[in-house]
């Protein structure tokens, strides 16, 4: 216990002493609660097998060193793209270098978009040249490009209230800012109008929408990310202003008189590509059939190199799956590392792992997805049968010892890459990052692996290796979770 | 003197009781020290001009206000462009309307280089697309571009080092990265590399360099700023990448296997351009010939809207400069503001004025320049003829209140606009700016508005305006200093 205490204080620059004596309390006494074969620490009460993989992921940066190659042998790796293919092939090679067991990839259509140039100004009251990218899946502009006077507006609801005709023929701008917050919560807030913000406007006549930046951070890197066309609707090109330029903008709208914009992206679909996801696996001694899914996503926008987005969350599986591999024995079930292909523009990999394995969807014990960045992690969410509750506790007290508690507040929502799976009454946990700074350079071109910390992803590693390994040893298979109706 | 120390409070967050109490302690019994003219608070023992300064300052925005302004409506400002001629007409416009009087242009000829694009891109190992800009002068590439194997270096000396054959046929990376202290001294250590590599590199035969950016920050956006080439020698183009960029250039040389760069430039020089700098006064009540030169520099580099450089200079100048026009009675002196054109590009407006005003240096009491960004003011530094020296201790206690401090460690450096009045013998002063973060933006397409904070720089004004003020209606006129031998 004196050891573990040492190590976390060398890990966690926020814990202290009393911190690390109130850790001990809550977990002490659960011993029972873990599955039989669990060798406890006498003192702790956490099973030898939790110890040691907290140890070791703590000491180790394997995280961040694989989210860091990644980033760097792959680059951008968007769907469809060379860089992705360099993705695949980086996933099988690290897999089996890692040691993982049945290490292939499971192809995947993805489609292919092409970013081409985004030019964007102000051509009055006062001519200023914008720093914007076309939103992922927006069409292009003619040649000459698109010019039209501005009309302003917040977001979905407030633009529905406007005057048609202020919005015919008018290029529109959103301009709702995302709000900073731990949980990222502001971003589910305002990502709907980069989503759906250009079919809105184009059913109203606009010819153009450029939003502000789904984004936190004040720099002129604008964040793209993906957005669709209603079917059937008029199809209108999207671009996102940095946050710098939005304000700037507003300062001209400001001014009273009519501002007028020139746009001019050379945004293009191409032919799907083949890609695939990548798959790997540390084997259960009792149950291999039996399986926890660990997972993050290959693809990346093409702006950054895919660092926190999600490179980290590569990496924060890969090292749990590689720690949980290195015990002196296996847990019961299978822990299947899953490197998605394309989650960004649609979500390929994610269904087509879902259909390819749907035979097996009964058996996933669980599923846990790493997609919110390199930041530590702070609370654990659970989407559990009600018979199965109790698990979420006994994890939290699995995970106390990291600094993370148990939020009951409301279920876990699961990644974007597991929601097929979800859909299919698979349990579903969250271990939810610290996002506070995540927003600053998600889906930018300051995605890149400076921003990549290794204590906090040491830390994660820990976490999904801990609520992995007990997923994967606790005796009884987990019950099917009642599907809630939602959009998958 | 109460009523001051509220007005205070309110308007710096970072102030405390303590603070105040000190701050007044300081500047009691000051009062015989200032010009005989000056009616005093009777507590504070200060001017009362200068306690109506500080509190006009401190309860206005003005100075961001101007920068802003300046930022929004004319744009970008290099040499020789539009947007510079668009930043001369609103000096003037708005020199006018803030009732400064004598406003006029002073014609200058400034050199014209356009940036044109910049493509880089590492081709091996690792293919990946680099955030670099052209440096401020350089030639561009051949249309083909360049391709080259990296050598890495970290500066002139470890240059100079190199054996001959690992230069010549190599593009030349000069890794040093720029440290973040407040004063900006870091600036001062790696700048060289910027305004001197590609000349030392091509003279040991290298086909191009590229340099770390010489800022602080962790953003995927270049640092241009000013290069020269050597009279005589090989000039080969020069770019710099953002340290996120530099990072990753360096990762791929620590795989060991050999690094090749693509280069693509298409900067160019084009002939001279006819700008102006622009001059405006509050005349002296009784020695209007006499000259206390207040300033900062119009144009900027052309990736922002330089707001922080150096449209917060130009409006801190402003802002005091009108805060003094706003006074009962005028200051025995003239308060002249010059807004320079061309600073950044071979300081084409300081060397013109001094030329064009000769023969009035010796009328020119002292000179300020502001030119470190918009941070809060915290040291006041002198370079004074000796038998002045009780001056700077003089103009410190009018500036106690503000929370600066005399650095008598060194003598005042001066803006690079004042260094030709500098070397005419002109006393300089120097309000030492916080520029701890000054550097994450300097020469980047993030210098924008947004960056501007109008508090601090509501205490920069009623810095500046405090020792103008006191400059200006000081009864002696200043001795000339001994210029010491140094590069104008």
């Amino acid at each position: 216990m004196a050891l573990s205490c040492e190590l976390r204080a060398g890990e966690f620059r926020s814990r202290n002493l009393a911190g690390c004596i109130a850790a001990l309390l809550l977990v002490a006494g659960v011993g029972e609660a873990f599955g039989r074969t669990a060798a406890r620490s006498p003192a702790a009460a956490l099973p030898s097998q939790v110890v040691e993989l907290q140890r070791a992921a703590l000491a180790a940066t394997t995280a961040a060193d694989l989210a860091r190659s990644l980033a760097t042998e792959a680059g951008p790796r968007p769907s469809g793209s060379v860089g992705l293919a360099r993705g695949v092939e980086w996933g099988l090679r690290t897999m089996k270098d890692l040691g993982f067991e049945n290490v292939h990839p499971e192809p995947v259509t993805v489609p292919h978009w092409e970013r081409g140039i985004a030019d964007g100004t102000i051509l009055s009251p006062y001519p200023q040249t914008l720093a914007l990218v076309a939103l992922g899946g927006s069409i292009g502009t003619p040649e000459s490009g698109i010019d039209g006077d501005v009309v302003a507006t917040e977001n979905l609801e407030s633009l529905a209230k406007l005057p048609p005709d202020a919005v015919k023929g008018h290029i529109v701008y959103f301009g709702e800012r995302m709000l900073r917050t731990r949980d990222g919560a502001g971003y589910g807030k305002t990502v709907a109008i980069r989503g759906k913000g250009a079919s809105a406007a184009a059913d109203l006549g606009a010819i153009a929408v450029v939003i502000r930046s789904v984004g936190t951070d004040s720099t002129r890197l604008p964040h793209t990310g993906g957005m669709s066309y209603k079917e059937g609707g008029a199809k209108i090109p999207a671009a996102a202003l940095s946050n710098p330029d939005a304000d700037l903008l507003e300062r001209e709208l400001a001014s009273g008189k009519p501002v007028r914009l020139h746009l001019h992206l050379t945004a293009r679909m191409l032919p799907d590509v083949e890609s695939a996801n990548v798959v790997g696996e540390v084997r259960g001694r009792e149950l291999p059939q039996e399986i926890v899914l660990l997972c993050g996503h290959l693809d990346s926008w093409d702006l950054g190199t895919g660092a926190i987005d999600d490179a980290a969350g590569v990496g924060n599986a890969m090292a749990a799956g590689a720690a949980i591999a290195k015990l002196a024995e296996r847990p019961r079930r299978t822990i299947r590392i899953v490197l998605y292909t394309n989650e960004e523009f649609g979500l390929s990999g994610g269904k087509a792992y879902a259909v390819t394995h749907a035979d097996e969807a009964a058996q996933h014990q669980a599923a846990l997805e790493s997609d919110l960045g390199s930041g530590k992690v702070y609370a654990l969410l659970t989407a559990l049968a009600p018979d199965d509750g109790a698990l979420a506790a006994e994890i939290a007290r699995g995970l106390a010892p990291l600094g993370i508690t148990l939020d009951a507040s409301k279920p876990a929502a699961g990644g974007a890459d597991i929601s097929p799976l979800k859909a299919l009454g698979v349990p579903i946990l969250d271990l939810a990052h610290d996002a506070t700074s995540y927003f600053d350079f998600h889906h930018t071109a300051n995605d890149t692996a400076d921003k990549l910390v290794p204590g906090d992803m040491a830390q994660a590693t820990a976490a999904y290796a801990t609520a992995a390994w007990i997923l994967a040893d606790r005796p009884a298979r987990l019950a099917r979770v009642p599907v809630v109706a939602e959009k998958p």
